[in-house]
């Protein structure tokens, strides 16, 4: 595909009379080239798209930064993309102070938990010495658009010594100015020019998305777990949320919410934190149904495995943890997290937390239409293996509505419940999910991982790039996404699922999502939308309706 | 199936004239029953088959063991049938001694690993407080024929104290007499009547498995990684060797071998070890070989997790451990082992030990050859998820050939080379791998965990049972092949791998192989042989045997 858009562009610029090869012509100026000759008559919109490939696209929307004068003191893997400079900090706590006193502060850390996250939102970029692509660092930087590099080859981060520590000997201190390429997962000494940092987004580039947005095309939703995330999605033009992570909702100080949920034995205290995590899901519920009022918003029910919440045994060891709470993590031990009790399944061993949350969207729901407002909500049921799981959550979401007094369809509350399609048995058994479901939604990324059998965050340190480099593969799966493996139980699940419902709605809300030539394939293969990042939805509602005007009709 | 059978059973009584009904008569009377009616004349061998389901033949195995008189003091999750008594030892040195004294032991552990072999061949039965079917106690215990119980619900195992405690507050020392039911999962206090004991195997049964043994069948292989089970194997009529795995080869005083393979960097040292792997390995495959001599000996190379033959950072904290030892450990933790570094992947990132593995193959092979016998290996690649993977393995045994002076096909030496289809990846892409396969083995083990995203080890302990229990499943889908979800890529396999070479063998070698009902269903797939532990020969083969008399030509 991108050979044959580079032709393409090849043409465009052979009529502007330009002997100017296309790779010369970064994306920015292709776009303005493609305008003018919009403004002059000699292209019609729909041509601008096909003259321009999205990949030009992505690239203008990250305009390189030079950092070619800058000293690498550091190398990683680049997990969230952009370029940016501050001093260095190593704590949270850190991070907030320097944002309070106007300083740009770069967060460095081993590696982040749910409660650095107010530290991630202070910082204009985050270095973690471990990590991948689906750490937490990773994925809340890419949500927050920050640049983030995790899994440093060459350096280690001392939180104590509150420095970086390189192989080559040389330590960065707290309050040293560093620059951050989360692309290329690199940390440089010192800062680039001024007048070559944020330049914004270019008025050409912004005047083609709002073609692009214009024209009919797959709908893009946004996955968000914020109102500001959800008002950056509804902003671009998202038709909606695709993905809303209950755990990503009870990040930083609200974490401790889910974790005395999860400590407690059932009794008045587990009552207790139950009614503050769901008053906390309530109001967090309100606010983004609010923002995205009359769209839809597919909110996924818990799905980050339990320990994920509770302190890691090796944390006691620097730090005495009261032994309840290493009780209790020490007991809901996984040997494989990834395989273990999450999603529909921690829903069926503790009903009380799917209750909690199902109650939560409810309420928010009627409140708001006290209120006048238009909420569109669904429930998202993640990691099922079975339609039996599927039924009992709608089973429970029916009870929940009669509890509040709200009967489900037709005279009533009708909320629709969805099947998120991630492990390889839901998509074998997609038939008879659709017969239960509402909607599904294909989850990529874990369905990617049990396919080939992979846990990312360990594959992309060591066993994916030396694959790469033996050629065994051209890409990482979890970069491009495998149409000839996983593609196969994608197209498997859509064309099994409409025997079932013909009009069935699939949406897609893996990470692939954002990637320009995956947009392409998912479409073909007959999905109703796709979801991605907030930052990713200009490039994939472009990359949409780009495909639209370059298909045969 | 069962209902079917047991109408057949009661037809058959019914002629008999007794107005028995076939739930009372246990397995043995059944048998004994049937054997009479063969020796008058009333009928046929093949009719002896249709009138004994396979569930009667396989409880008639293993007969009943009365405990009703003892008092029970730990229940834990059954994982390796049968019953023995013993006194109460609690640690692999005291249950050699014990052993060497003349007296049946019992070995309680916290867990066993690797180097607790010798201390499980020598007691007649294991127990651990933590585990499930897979770990480590289970699998050696099935593979030795002892009973097994794990994951202790109501006691914990003190091996320092050298006792087992329990909930109730009771304190089971060292030497205390003990009584372990492998299929119930329970622990009792005492010893039922010598007499009960060890009943051996009723004639009766003997003659009737021999009657199936001499009928045509599907072939039955056996899961053999020592001499003395592949000499158990071939006594029961095993077809040859379905799955030697190299990781059971290098347990016990062996596993240091391997240990010191992981360890040390590429250097000088590294080649010593490697040397004493191939060593090892060498005389390994020669006893086994010798032993299956004209038979198919199927090698699968090494699959387990590298941790598992490192120190676990836990063990640190009660003993200290070489710095050494620990940051190599540290250096390999997955966070999802089950989704790391295994089979393949560790031979593509360590050559050098896929090639002491092929290498140590081909030398006793040649040894063999020049002997004067008919060795028949063959290479098993597991975790494959790509055909490149399958490619390299095939070009490394080629290179090895070509070292030691034997071309490959037609005029030398020619070991056939499969692909284990157990990440769903494998099965989606099973004709592109039959291409560059000579046959391809489904691993229903770990296709079953990943495509329902399932540890099994985590999963059996709370949420299966949970599951059972909630009516979600009726069965755990590691018990009972889940002809629904993991059925429909099996098949896919078949009929696809099929498309590109038609006589293709594809064999089986999960657990359910040894599952009389699975086995008919794998019979109907049009796999080629099945290959089951050394204990379940029989019965696999009595249920294939079966199958064949009761299916309609």
């Amino acid at each position: 595909m991108v050979s044959v858009a580079s032709s393409q562009v090849a043409a465009v610029a052979g009529v502007d009379g330009t002997a100017v090869s296309p790779d010369r012509l970064d994306g920015v100026e292709l776009v303005r080239s493609v305008r003018r000759r919009v403004s002059r008559g000699e292209l019609s919109p729909q041509q601008a798209l096909r003259a321009v490939p999205a990949a030009d696209v992505a690239r203008a929307l990250v305009p390189p930064v030079d950092t070619s004068q800058l000293v690498r003191i550091a190398r990683g893997l680049g997990v969230s993309p952009g370029v940016a400079s501050g001093v260095a900090v190593f704590s949270a706590t850190e991070a907030v102070a320097a944002a309070e006193a106007g300083q740009a502060a770069v967060l460095f850390l081993p590696e982040t938990r749910p409660d650095d996250l107010p530290g991630m939102q202070a910082a204009v970029a985050t270095v973690t010495e471990r990590g991948g692509l689906t750490s937490h660092a990773a994925v809340i930087s890419r949500s927050l658009g920050h640049p983030c590099a995790t899994a440093l080859a060459d350096a280690v981060v001392d939180r104590y010594g509150r420095c970086l520590r390189t192989a080559a000997g040389e330590v960065v201190g707290h309050g040293t100015v560093v620059t951050v390429d989360g692309l290329a997962g690199t940390v440089y000494r010192g800062a680039p020019p001024a007048a070559t940092r944020n330049p914004g987004i270019d008025a050409a580039v912004g005047w083609l998305l709002a073609q692009a947005n214009g024209m009919p095309h797959l709908p893009v939703r946004v996955n968000a777990d914020t109102p500001t995330d959800a008002a950056r999605g509804r902003d671009a033009g998202a038709a909606g949320i695709g993905l809303c992570r209950v755990e990503h909702m009870l990040l930083g100080e609200r974490q401790a919410v889910l974790r005395d949920a999860l400590l407690v034995d059932r009794g008045a205290s587990a009552i207790d934190a139950l009614a503050e995590l769901q008053s906390v899901l309530r109001a967090g519920f309100t606010a983004i149904l609010s923002v995205m009022d009359g769209l839809p918003v597919t909110v996924r029910l818990l799905d980050a495995p339990r320990h994920e919440f509770l302190p890691d045994a090796r944390d006691g060891a620097r730090a005495p943890l009261p032994a309840e709470l290493l009780d209790q993590a020490q007991r809901l031990h996984e040997q494989n997290p990834m395989l273990g009790v999450r999603g529909v399944r921690a829903a069926l061993l503790m009903p009380e937390l799917a209750v909690a949350q199902l109650e939560a969207l409810v309420d928010a729901t009627l409140e708001l239409r006290l209120r006048g407002n238009d909420p569109r909500p669904e429930v998202l049921v993640p990691m099922v293996s079975a339609p039996e799981e599927l039924a009992w959550v709608r089973a429970l979401l029916e009870e929940v509505c009669r509890w509040r007094g709200h009967r489900p369809a037709p005279d009533g509350l009708r909320i629709p419940v969805g099947a998120m399609i991630e492990t390889p048995r839901a998509a074998l058994l997609a038939r008879a999910l659709a017969v239960r479901a509402d909607f599904l939604s294909i989850g990529t990324n874990d369905l990617s991982a049990l396919v080939w059998g992979l846990s990312r965050d360990d594959a992309e340190l060591e066993l994916l790039p030396s694959y790469v480099e033996l050629g065994i593969l051209r890409e990482s799966p979890f970069d491009a996404f495998d149409t000839t493996g996983v593609g196969e139980l994608v197209r498997y699940t859509v064309d099994t699922a409409r025997v079932a419902k013909p009009e069935l709605p699939i949406g897609l809300c893996g990470e692939h999502a954002g990637n320009p030539p995956d947009v392409e394939w998912f479409v073909q293969a007959g999905l109703t939308y796709l979801s991605c990042s907030p930052p990713r939805v200009p490039i994939t509602t472009y990359a949409a309706a780009r495909h639209a005007v370059t298909s045969p009709e």
